[in-house]
């Protein structure tokens, strides 16, 4: 929800001059994404999102994710897609970032998605990880445990600031991440499909977007992203029917493996805990010049209590 | 530049039953406007702004500021329409805000006008003083000497810490305002047409947008308001050929009088005033939870130096 860096249509025109996307009826900065500053461009041609690169992506992990866009597109996943400029290239410098112009994609994001969305969506991930196989890049997954620990030595003593027991939960659940799983299926995974990410026109999903938290993990993994981002209702409670829909969906077009299945309570505690973390990251270091307010981070530590209850997959529908 | 209050897919979604505007395809937050929340709507059937009106736009001035664009628009001004509900209103509440449904225009704000397009603007200007006429309802300027007086009591005593001697100037200015030309040909002025607030297509003003400041006052007074949205380079000269050709082209559709000329360097001065004091307001007064950087009042504050020293109208390229 934000542009932190500013365009004018002086500065975009120029840009256009190496791009054969028509002529500019409409230029507006977005309120949308938090890590990006992002344009809705219309022209006589059609729709783009122009995108500036902010702190959190680097331009070298930009080849990994434009790359990737265009490899799912090719099999089946819509997605925005890079527009190449003359000289051929996805991406390209503008006002000191990184800098891309992507097709724009039709369709709205649900802020509460009923059980039949949870299905759809459940469908989309399969067909996402799917479509991945072949890709010839690799990205390792910044934000694993690594990552978390990491974030957890630079929260940890204002953590119970912000809600009593935090810290206590981090480090009781970091501890049991010493059993993280490993070997288990792996590919492309997108990593932060929530809601937002999720397209529909019409009561179908229309396109998946914002692949920046891409990476080379396990397909588990991103299914307990999603159970954490879809399937809880407003007050905190597990909607087990929503998982159920989730997991079936998912299912009939990858059936799960024995160690997957055992490990989700597992993976649904990290995933809980990676959002946790960067909530708390971003809540506890507010940056004076963002343009968005921080996501709070007791929403996952709520989730987080809950998987660390389940004793196995069943309890989230499976 | 924000999205202040919050509205969901599902929010829309129910609002959209009592509309007749055709099906959602895609729904995002806008980085527009400094005073409200703004939302732009595309449907199977067009584009639209959801406008969520903020607490400096008051609900008892909808009636005014939207009957007005309609009245312009039945006189030959692009500019956004209102679109009324089943009911037959033009505005409703929607998440605790007044909001309005408005057509979307296609055109893009330059952020650097050339002469050419001062040229435009200038014609612009005049066409929409000509198409208030016969407007049925009145709306006193809040911003005028008496509202300056009442941002000066608020910021005085801070002035001088963002620059030395914004105090004195203020006080000054406004002790010369007790000669404020009085009588001057009046009617519907925009009073806030700074260059973001014009759209072009291809070189042409496709509409004029955001008129939550328009009211009844001096002509006059909307043509200096421009000269120091239009005429100014970025490093604070005035210049002189952009006035030339803003004049110029006013003129052209309505002569000037000879009060009006002769008033012209204090009506410039009440309007560098106007805008220095409200920057100088929201930069001393940082709303914490906006979710746009205040302007720098000093660039107004060197525009009301330069009127000062200003002897009569040629100077401004009369």
């Amino acid at each position: 929800m934000a542009v932190y860096t500013d365009v004018s249509f002086e500065d975009l025109h120029k840009l256009l001059a190496d791009f054969d996307v028509g002529s500019p009826r409409s230029f507006k900065g977005i309120a949308e994404g938090v890590e990006n500053s992002n344009f809705h461009l219309q022209t006589d041609k059609g729709g783009y999102i122009l995108t500036l690169y902010e702190k959190r992506v680097h331009a070298e992990d930009l080849p990994f994710f434009l790359g990737l866009m265009e490899h799912l597109a090719t099999h089946g996943i819509a997605c925005p897609q890079p527009v190449h400029n003359k000289s051929g290239a996805s991406w390209f410098e503008l006002n000191g970032r990184p800098a891309a112009l992507l097709t724009f994609l039709d369709g709205v994001s649900l802020r509460r998605p009923e059980v039949s969305h949870c299905g759809l969506a459940g469908e989309a991930l399969a067909n996402l990880h799917a479509a991945g196989k072949g890709f010839s890049l690799t990205r390792a997954n910044a934000l694993s445990v690594a990552g978390w620990k990491t974030l957890a030595a630079a929260t940890l003593d204002k953590a119970d600031d912000v809600q009593a027991g935090i810290a206590e939960l981090i480090g009781d659940t970091l501890e049991e991440c010493a059993a993280w799983p490993s070997g288990l299926p792996s590919g492309i995974i997108h990593a932060d499909l929530f809601p937002d990410n999720v397209l529909f026109v019409d009561q179908k999903i229309s396109g998946l977007i914002d692949f920046y938290f891409a990476c080379d993990d396990a397909f588990a993994y991103d299914i307990a992203v999603m159970l954490n981002a879809w399937c809880f209702e407003p007050d905190g409670a597990y909607n087990i029917t929503k998982g159920q829909n989730f997991l079936a969906a998912y299912g009939q077009k990858r059936k799960l493996q024995a160690d997957e299945i055992e490990s989700l309570p597992m993976l649904c505690r990290g995933a809980a805990l990676r959002f946790m973390l960067t909530r708390l990251y971003d809540w506890l270091n507010p940056d004076p010049t963002a343009l968005v307010r921080p996501k709070d981070p007791r929403d996952f530590a709520k989730r987080l209590r809950f998987h660390r209850k389940v004793r196995n997959a069943s309890e989230y529908g499976l």
